[in-house]
């Protein structure tokens, strides 16, 4: 087992990967930005590093500097957590060169899966089902007749897309070349490529994933489902595990699924693999997310499987103790994700002092943030603050508590989403189930994508 | 079901009963005295009452203030927590006679279990095995000549005791007569009785707990045991299930003790029956406390299973949905007490502002407490002001969980005893399970009892 682990996040995902380290009796090295010097992941790790400035390019993406910290204070390992370096391959390889295991899958299998079309070429050729869509498109003229092929509406989607980025829904012909040359525009920016390619659009879709353990041995454990239909602009709001619209039989036919992307790409640590649900029971693999997950905690809660700890003793070489057999998810759990946005204006991003702070707690209610009474939030990162997970005998139950949660969380000095969070949980389609990635934009009268 | 409970209680213990009432639907009526006009549990329940001045004789201890509350909300339900009115018969038969649920047993089984004499010679007739011992005494000589009888050393209670007061250890004969009148005289003034008895005292013993449900069918179902053995003047500090010193044999035995126990009774609603355990593996029956326990949440962390709903179902008339073999405690929870006292000042009790507060969080990390960010703690009730409840995969990870969320935990402004649990936490004796109910005595060099 490794005795230091150095941890490239921030945030509350780093102080969630710090707690486990604790746990395991290993040491942590925390790293930060100039603006970061008095978050809360720096005072709980054993030792800390400042990598640069605010900007993450300069600092929570400067490879560079990250493995020299790791290298300095002699750590073995380093988890990438989510966002910034965890999906990046030439980081990965980074860290296989030096010789400090990268808490993840390989490099290659990385790129293999952060590459979308490559991805789908891959899932297809294990017999997984994959949204109809086309390959790398060169030109519009391409895109004008795939689309025509396929049929409208189709969704163009960047090669390299993530975090909602570089994607454009395109109901009819006439949106074509502006939607075309916005998400290259978009790409390009955002990913430095450009690359588009086409799907067809599925309507009232649930977004549904799975969880899965793979350990170096290519057992495969699924950890069950996660739905995670509630989305604003492409990022996920609220998720749950299990699903109600997952039968028992459409379980059995995920976990297959699943067991055999694992196998197809060679997969070894945590991931998640990404699925469309149509209204017909029909699900088209959409992606492959070759990292811990922001909801990972919703698998934990109904699971009763540390995922986090898992990752690292599958990266120490660590066989799975447990078989899929052993799995058994009999309640239900809930996550909202607390932003630092103003939903009475565009959802806003907000930062500053937090002025008063209460946290929920009690039974089977869980925090994690990196939070704390006067704490300043910096401006420079993702607005998610906090999640509070819940877990409960019956959906209902779940519901209850979260909304009771919720109701007793108390932020001051900021704005966030916590009564807009509640307003969706007492809303008629979240109580019934029958909701789906569109429900927000539908509410509000917007567009689709 | 109830739609709405009057909580006869304060703290983090009406908060806890609060939060599974919103989860089941059921509204909620908080009683406080003058001193508790600002308390947490008063915000957090649908309405409230003011029951009287600070001393709980007044307020919380007021029979005829808290009925009529209950009488004049529409209460049809009253959950009285632990302490104040919760074992109390006279207020469990008021509550009868007004046509409120008491949400416990039956005021004749709490009266039975109440007087302890009687609660051994029960037991002792249903064939459950009880400390060596004697009937209520009635005069010093009768003392002197059972205390010979049952070999010193022995213990002298108070057949009304509770909270450690009086007891009192007798090592030789020349220590019984000043033992006799002290626990005569703290008897009669803490309980109105001054009626003693002896018990053999049991060296090197351990306190086992059972925690059973019992719904109005006579179904008993044993969720398990715990251990409190880490006290500090007759007052739990830290919990934990399962414990060590039980193997799966001697479980199976307390499980069928404990049945037999509420059948002798005719129980119903949940309770404890507590236990010693000496280092031959004997059990000896010490009493049954006939109401939810300040560490409850260990069982339900361990069980996956709300004790607190439970309880409220089954005084609603609902059968327990589940068998004894539905039971299943894989995991290990552990719970520490936070007092506001001063460890370096012989315990004193600590009150005032809470100026700054850091809760620790993260996965099955939960935290039970009614404090918040400039709460002011009034000087007139308990000193426990928080519980840290943790669960892991095994004892180890549990206890390093522990130790990492007592690190976490900011409490500024008053004095509290994080630390000294932290100690306990690190010791050998704790590490290794070798502790028993004088682990702190003899750490501090101190007396028994």
């Amino acid at each position: 087992m490794f005795s230091k682990i150095l941890v490239a996040n921030r945030g509350e995902i780093a102080i969630r990967i710090i707690r486990a380290c604790k746990e395991m009796g290993i040491s942590t090295v925390a790293v930060f930005s100039e603006a970061d010097r008095d978050a809360l992941h720096v005072s709980l790790a054993d030792e800390s590093y400042c990598i640069g400035p605010a900007p993450a390019a300069e600092s929570y993406l400067n490879m560079a500097a990250i493995i020299t910290a790791a290298v300095s204070s002699g750590a073995s390992a380093i988890h990438p957590g989510y966002g910034f370096l965890s999906e990046n391959p030439v980081f990965a390889s980074l860290c296989e060169k030096c010789n400090i295991k990268f808490i993840g899958p390989s490099s290659s299998v990385i790129a293999k899966m952060g590459d979308k079309d490559m991805a789908r070429r891959t899932m297809k050729a294990a017999g997984v089902s994959v949204i109809p869509g086309t390959e790398i498109l060169n030109t519009l003229a391409e895109a004008r007749s795939e689309a025509a092929r396929i049929g409208y509406p189709v969704l163009l989607k960047a090669r390299s897309g993530g975090g909602g980025k570089g994607i454009r829904l395109v109901r009819q012909e006439s949106e074509l070349e502006n939607a075309f040359n916005m998400a290259r525009n978009e790409a390009s920016a955002s990913f430095l490529d450009g690359a588009l390619y086409l799907e067809k659009f599925i309507d009232s879709a649930k977004h549904i994933e799975t969880q899965i353990l793979t350990d170096n041995k290519g057992k495969t454990v699924v950890l069950g489902e996660r739905e995670c239909s509630i989305q604003y602009r492409n990022q996920k709001l609220i998720e749950e595990s299990p699903s109600c619209a997952v039968s028992d039989e459409l379980r059995g036919r995920l976990i297959k699924m699943s067991q055999a992307a694992a196998f197809a790409v060679g997969y070894c640590n945590a991931g998640t693999i990404e699925c469309l649900l149509d209204k017909n029971g029909n699900v088209y693999f959409m992606e492959m997310n070759t990292r811990l997950q922001v909801e990972h905690g919703v698998t934990e809660m109904v699971s009763g499987v540390d995922i986090v700890k898992w990752q690292i003793r599958i990266a120490a070489g660590l066989p799975l103790t447990f078989s899929q057999d052993d799995v058994r998810c009999s309640k239900c759990a809930i996550e909202c994700r607390i932003n630092a946005v103003n939903p009475h204006n565009n959802f806003m991003p907000s930062c500053g002092k937090v002025s008063l702070l209460h946290i929920p707690g009690g039974p089977w209610v869980r925090f994690d943030s990196a939070l704390y009474q006067n704490y300043v939030i910096p401006p420079y990162y993702d607005s998610m603050i906090a999640k509070i997970i819940v877990c409960g005998g019956t959906r209902e139950e779940a519901i209850r508590k979260m909304q009771a949660a919720l109701c007793e969380l108390v932020i001051e000095g900021i704005d966030h989403n916590a009564d807009f969070l509640a307003d969706i949980l007492s809303s008629k389609e979240f109580g019934t189930g029958d909701y789906y990635t569109n429900f927000l934009v539908k509410r509000e009268g917007g567009n689709v994508v």
